[in-house]
């Protein structure tokens, strides 16, 4: 069944209204009366209804059916990365909005090659690549791409979460099974990766005393951009949202 | 500790005795008698080792210690690919790799739009992508990347392991924790992921009739590329590979 984000549309009365560049996407699509299509609002909700009216200007559906969209885990996740070099961050947004992460941020951290002055221009380009992943894999919310400052700015998002991890490569850190098997009906997560050349000690340090999870994914040595993806997978496997 | 893999290197009698292109390596990392390096034979073994002697032709090194390469999981996996678009191939060797898969195959399915006469031409190329990512992520062997013809191909391959994984998009399936926890000891398993479109119904019933898990990686839409990696990393987890 077509299925589609809707921006702004009026859903009262067990009818929905379509107009502007949601209408259109109903006639690219071909769609006639008596089509069903699901409309998603970008909040988790999905409206399953049946088309009744189209023209140019506006469609007209009426609402059968309104459910949680089941591709949404049960448990809202947060990567925070270290900024990477190039378009590393284009593949780490897609990817964990595939992999199911609600919210993607970026920031600055000790050993970050990459330095720009103004990472807010590149959010708007990082948005839209978290927008069409989010479309593909068929999320029902759009997941926020945003900039976290520097590390105690990411420190001070993970911190607020339910459960907050720290994957690091050395020293003494907890099993990520361990940790997972042990917070598996979170609400919220925080994962935070390091850039290229990984964190420095006092960052791991900081991390530890700020209460969160230093936590190991193994002796295989993660890419930067690979971190991400596969501690995101790790939590919704554990969660059972891998399922 | 430096660490590289060697080839063809003589190990008798605690002493390892590095010629050509390995110790040409240890001329490029400076290294000098006294100093430590891991030796590893691209067979899951690292042989701790210390430089006695190092010329330009001709590296001499005690063997301190043979232990099995850390970074190699408990579980041989074997992902077998339905043969993407055009370098999806790449990404998903390099991202296997570093997730701890032992082999990748590509093959030819129903829905391949890739269909390219000679394979095989292809195999070196992907072969230099493996062992860069085998080196680059600290593994003990370097993953095999080869072509398993068409799907009946990928099936035989699949059949012979303790445990094969059909990943499935649509129909009744199998929930992948569920297969994965009754599984958790195999010493080796097979993942089939399809192509851009997916598998055709009759490739499914195949490989259910073959005697395969199909199964379910939840309701979000991975793309072809992302869908190996993902099932590679909750294999990994779920047989204790991962922390």
């Amino acid at each position: 069944m077509p299925r589609f984000f809707i921006a702004g549309t009026n859903l009262a009365g067990g009818m929905a209204v379509l107009r502007g560049r949601d209408a259109e996407h109903v006639r690219v699509l071909r769609l006639r009366p008596g089509e069903d299509v699901i409309l998603c609002d970008g909040q988790g909700t999905d409206y399953k209804c049946r088309l009744v009216y189209a023209d140019k200007e506006q469609v007209e559906a009426e609402v059968i059916e309104v459910v949680p969209c089941p591709a949404e885990p049960s448990v809202a996740v947060t990567v925070l990365c270290g900024l990477p070099k190039g378009d590393k961050t284009d593949y780490i947004i897609q990817k964990c909005v595939e992999a199911g992460a609600s919210e993607i941020l970026f920031f600055q951290s000790d050993r970050c090659v990459a330095r720009p002055d103004k990472p807010e221009k590149k959010l708007e380009r990082w948005q839209r690549i978290a927008e069409e992943a989010a479309k593909q894999s068929g999320r029902g919310i759009i997941p926020r791409v945003g900039w976290a400052g520097d590390f105690a700015g990411a420190l001070d998002v993970a911190v607020k979460k339910d459960l907050g991890l720290f994957l690091y490569e050395t020293g003494e850190r907890e099993a990520l099974n361990a940790v997972l098997e042990a917070n598996k009906t979170v609400q919220s997560a925080a994962l935070i990766t390091g850039p290229e050349g990984g964190f420095a000690e006092f960052e791991a340090k900081l991390a530890r005393i700020a209460g969160l999870h230093i936590c190991s994914m193994g002796e295989r040595i993660l890419r930067c951009e690979t971190a991400p993806v596969v501690a995101v997978t790790a939590l919704m496997y554990a969660t059972g949202n891998l399922s």
